[in-house]
């Protein structure tokens, strides 16, 4: 078994064995661990492997991933007296009772995995693991490591997929945490999208686990929750020079507000002065990080807060950096939204304004983000994606499989009554003659490789 | 806030507490806290709403789950040290140090929640949590309660339209866990499917921890790894009358195995004897709970091997107690199936033959169990789900929301581009004037109030 280096990765043995304690498994497994046992097959040596029958979304590639994971967990494989007094509880109450002192001595000690790398570019039917070792235990091991394979896998090769439509280029966050199966879900997708492609997550655990950089600044309810300018406190701000005198942001606002009105051709009477008031006392907290959700009431009501509150901070000698988008035509809104940014620039003699950044984070999918990839082409968009990324909602799952391929030294074969079902019996080897694949897919596996966590070897 | 009694389902404050820490959540509602409390906002009293838009899977109704986790989060809910100073790196340079010391002293012991009972039937747009308390606080809760709610109640909706596609009596098995999203996604589904209306489960730990009975036999792997009848150990077998003289169960079998091959008009030659050996060697272990898959090469061999060690055992006066189809067509197989058992039963004077079960396995959806249901109406099948149940593969995320209604009493709404992600500002009362839900859900809603686990306030 490769050696892990522990704690590489932000996750320890204990973490994992709280995560995937022994018990985490089909029960299927131990009445089947009981009989091979009873039978004194239960050390015979055998060899599963792990794989996929199709490549997922329809698509022509898979990343996998998970594997890291699979080793902590092998590491700290091993039965409490709880654990097993529970199995007592639910086994039949025939089950020979050296059965379980058995079980409270098991580990995976005498458990070999041989596997392609963490973030390789994998196919269909071609083994991703070779797990060998007594038979009862590497049965023992199946539920847990496509627990682990599976979504990591699935969730890697989909955010793959949103980068290869994005173009190497456009920066990509994933904020799926509240849309993901639970906590654990949330994380596995932070971590492993990260794998997949995208530069940021909103998920602050990911970055203390895992250092990947975190992003994010406001949503509607901190605009919603503003009703007047008189609510903005410290009403003044320091210029970036270091002038010690603070400046009144109100009145300075109000002057850019009327100007942006008048150059845009809006009316005054009809700005949201809550949101005025929620713009202008973040961009206080944070002048150097002003980025605000502009659609909280209309995009057209929330980009002339924007300008007049950034060119204030523009004024002072702050630097604001952009707006997120979070409903309608992303890309219709896009070019509005430059267009505007780019009238101010032009208008006001501000050039800030020309490198103002676009987040867009409406439903994004694979599909929409390429369209906007190829509408909005020169405009620089950072794109949020949650849901669709993090549930993996064109195929929600890989469907790895785990079969027995050799017992004894002799291969073993399942046929069933679905022919895709059948397997290739005996253990393979897997080379990849034609190395095309590194210029097909040159963004997402040069990240991969920088990622690779620990050292493995290939089958 | 409503207090859970601690341990009543198996998790503790402790346990949520690693499962959500604090840091798992959007960094944006970190910045907007330090923006509140910067402007001396923080502590005003604010009141959020949580709800869905849209009904999931098209439907008519959702289940809502999630809320015992909810409240052991809120009481575990406090930043650590190290916490803070992970958040102090992510945070802006400028961020006041002040802030962080505010941080370290947060609690929700100043938040109330108010919500509709777990496990209720509910609509869209209905608020199912109401959470009020000082603004930064309830603010910050936001991403982990709707990560808590989300795929809970999700699962459970599921869970109950598949109760309703099977009928009230048919009995129904989780088995997803190698298909959710990692293994706490798994542990998830297993205790919310239970909820929405599934009888057992293959998770042994959702039996650990939720008292859900769990059930599960055995796999291919355990099939293919025999090869000869010289692999059964022991080839004897004791009768369930207490006879202590061991009967040679090989010889017995392969008796009834050439009977049953002529009662069928089936060749003997073309039975695979590793399958009778798995067979035999399975029910010497379980003679009380012999259930094997028997597709692992085609249901007509595994259905005569099956046929001949049953009948081994009901000599002996065991009793076996049915099959596992996997693959194939389970609606033509089933009634296939029963016709053998039903031949059997009176060729050989067996009446233990006709209360055998099949369990089905195949990929089974909501649609393909509502076909089932129709076809073998009268066939006592059970019926295993997996990747349809937990993936969700027909909507794979609620979509819940948590919105502010009031700031220090003033009602709340945000409007957006997309009218209907508009709020109805306001805290809101919720009446159900007409009962007609019980007698439409009476099934799923019976099982739900059983599965009540601590007390709650309505809204």
């Amino acid at each position: 078994m490769a050696a892990p280096s522990r704690n590489t990765c932000g996750l320890t043995e204990r973490s994992v064995r709280e995560r995937v304690p022994p018990l985490l498994n089909d029960l299927y497994q131990f009445t089947m661990a009981y009989a091979y046992w009873r039978a004194g097959r239960h050390q015979e040596p055998a060899v599963f492997e792990l794989f996929f029958r199709d490549n997922p979304f329809g698509g022509g590639f898979s990343l996998f991933a998970g594997l890291h994971d699979c080793l902590l967990f092998l590491r700290s494989f091993r039965f409490s007296d709880e654990d097993v007094e529970f199995l007592r509880s639910v086994l039949p109450p025939a089950t020979d009772p050296a059965f379980f002192q058995f079980l409270r001595g098991l580990d995976c000690s005498g458990v070999t995995v041989r596997s392609v790398p963490e973030g390789t570019v994998v196919f269909a039917r071609v083994p991703l693991m070779e797990v060998a070792g007594p038979l009862a235990v590497v049965q023992l091991l199946e539920t847990s490591l496509l627990c682990l394979v599976n979504y990591a896998s699935l969730v890697c090769s989909n955010a793959a997929r949103f980068r290869l439509a994005a173009g190497p280029r456009r920066r990509l966050l994933e904020m799926g945490l509240r849309r993901a199966q639970g906590p654990d879900g949330g994380l596995t997708a932070s971590r492993y999208t990260h794998i997949g492609g995208f530069d940021l997550t909103s998920n602050v655990q990911a970055g203390f686990l895992f250092g990947i950089p975190v992003a994010g600044t406001m949503a509607h309810s901190y605009v919603t929750s503003f009703n007047s300018l008189e609510e903005v406190w410290p009403q003044t701000l320091a210029a970036a020079n270091g002038d010690p005198e603070p400046v009144d942001v109100i009145s300075l606002t109000k002057g850019w507000l009327s100007r942006v009105c008048e150059l845009l051709g809006a009316e005054p009477e009809k700005i949201r002065e809550g949101e005025l008031a929620a713009f202008l006392s973040y961009a206080v907290a944070y002048p150097q990080n002003f980025l605000p959700v502009i659609d909280s009431y209309s995009v057209g009501c929330g980009l002339l807060n924007f300008c007049a509150v950034a060119l204030t901070l523009c004024e002072l000698g702050h630097r604001p950096v952009g707006v997120r988008l979070d409903s309608g035509d992303l890309c219709k809104q896009s070019v509005d939204v430059r267009r505007v940014f780019r009238l101010c620039s032009e208008h006001f003699s501000i050039p800030a304004f020309d490198s103002l950044i676009i987040v867009g984070t409406n439903n994004i999918s694979e599909q929409s983000l390429a369209e906007l990839n190829k509408k909005v082409k020169g405009v620089n968009v950072m794109v949020g994606v949650g849901t669709h990324l993090v549930t993996c909602t064109k195929q929600p799952s890989l469907g790895c499989v785990y079969k027995l391929v050799e017992v004894r030294g002799r291969p073993r074969m399942k046929i069933s009554e679905d022919p895709e079902k059948s397997t290739v019996p005996g253990r393979k080897a897997v080379y990849r003659l034609v190395d095309m694949i590194h210029s097909l897919f040159s963004g997402v596996h040069q990240r991969l490789h920088k990622r690779r966590v620990y050292p493995h070897r290939h089958s």
